[in-house]
């Protein structure tokens, strides 16, 4: 029998052929080692943003440049999320890419018990000191953005945030914090409103604003979406942009150059976090656990949504 | 060695473990049969576009109703495709399915001899007999949405199409052809303008449009995100959306109903298209190959860009 695992070619062909099936029958199969590509999970809890997009896209063109197939994923809560985690085991991944996307510390405790490195992609809280995570300056983002803004003259510039558990929604409104106080302006809490990266929240929240009674002149929008939602809300209200309202995005997605009028934004450098994580996952497979914690820098991109204020 | 095969508990433990490490050794593995969920493969040749995120969207959601997992690939020519078609059969694909990326007729055939099923979603040719296809009704869409134009009076619709060489394409254009003529009007060729499903080219051929001596009153991008390129250029020439111009997209990605102004479109049913093509799969996977060539229905979606023509 040995023969025929080890591929001798004295063995009949019908000896290989009934050890083989008897194989085959107890659940072996010859492990195609060289050709088969190992796999990469990519798991993310909502793939309905070009922000997802564009880091699926870009960890999926990382992964086949190391001859990896990416296996992904788009997780909701609850059972569905078992199942998965019951699955990427048997599937012989070699790590998990997770984009915002939070495990239990019991599905973490698991994953480390059984030596499969994961990478959190713009982690949801802190992550402990054993996870390894890739994120941008998101703190930096909200300061340039804030002080484009005053530089330009404004005084009165709100801010529409992400979802206010995320961790990166809220470094990017301690940045728009820091960067007023540092200027000498106080924040006006009235201009600081909750959003959900979506455009909806923030074509709402921007009708808020302009309907006070002292209103914005500018507005800092959690991302990109949300700053296309503030525009539509501008035009319905006849605001132009930027000579009545100032409006800056996050993330640099690509209609962000194509929006009217084209998107001020900060740049997240999607492309390169997705490297980046596929990156040290592939080194803490080969090296054993590594734990790295790596902010790309943010980028201010200034276009046509952006002017000094009128008056 | 069966005994160790077939899990018999009349076997010491060094005796498996022996058996099992000559198993690893020649490349043998247990393979998981239940709990290992099968692998479908999803290509596409541009990830770069709502329209591909939509429908990868899709597919993934309905492969993990049926428990499989998806694995992906961004496939450019050449080289690339050759060692992703060497990778698929090794990696116990189920089937797979193509977006708007065509496979060479060798491919086509080694896929057929190892039974493996395959669907194309917008074949970018007409399929042969052998080859099952998902699409939308690219000629009724295109018809609908210039007997949209026409019923508002416009006298003048010009055209940006798609990818000259896409079977959608030339669908759709056909689809204006056959409106203009059934409602009397001549086409004008230079009001037929070559596109390619990017927010530049339409921005780029729609200043073609605006600078003619006779500029149409109307224009029908070949997909929403070439009729942002339109809006775009619109603006810049001070031209009035829809006052000045009317601008029909096609595809009704989720950003046409937020720009500015919201898109009139002709809605495919990306979600159902992705569904059906892995339907089609798992049918063909269990009952032998089937040959299914599906187009579903498209639907005009009037929002603000269309109006009747100035003057």
């Amino acid at each position: 029998m040995s023969k025929v695992l080890n591929g001798r070619p004295d063995v009949s062909d019908r000896t290989r052929t009934l050890v083989q099936d008897a194989l085959v029958r107890s659940g072996y199969r010859k492990r195609a080692s060289n050709d088969a590509p190992p796999l990469i999970d990519v798991v993310f809890s909502d793939f309905d943003s070009p922000w997802a997009t564009e880091i699926v896209r870009a960890a999926a063109a990382a992964a086949q440049r190391e001859g990896l197939t990416v296996a992904f994923t788009a997780l909701s809560e609850g059972e569905e999320r078992r199942v998965w985690f019951d699955h990427i085991t048997s599937r012989g991944t070699r790590g998990v890419v997770l984009l915002l996307s939070e495990l239990t510390e019991r599905q973490r405790g698991e994953l480390v018990a059984r030596g499969l490195p994961f990478v959190v992609i713009d982690p949801t809280a802190e992550p402990g000191p054993e996870v390894s995570s890739v994120g941008a300056t998101n703190w930096s983002g909200g300061l340039a953005a804030t002080n484009h803004l005053i530089e330009l003259g404004h005084r009165r510039a709100a801010i529409i945030t992400g979802p206010p558990a995320l961790l990166c929604s809220r470094a990017r409104l301690d940045g728009y914090r820091g960067a007023l106080e540092r200027a000498g302006i106080a924040v006006d809490e009235e201009l600081v409103r909750p959003g959900d990266f979506r455009v909806k929240a923030g074509y709402e929240q921007a009708k808020v604003l302009f309907g006070l009674r002292n209103r914005p002149t500018a507005i800092f929008a959690g991302n990109d979406l949300a700053a296309l939602g503030v525009l539509r809300a501008a035009r319905e209200r006849l605001l132009h942009v930027p000579g009545d309202v100032s409006v800056v995005g996050f993330d640099d997605i690509p209609l962000a150059a194509w929006s009217t009028p084209s998107l001020t934004t900060v740049r997240q450098p999607l492309y390169e976090m997705a490297e980046v994580a596929v990156r040290i996952l592939l080194e803490s497979a080969e090296s054993g656990p590594l734990r790295r914690r790596v902010e790309l820098a943010t980028d201010l991109v200034v276009r046509e949504s952006t002017a000094p204020p009128a008056g």
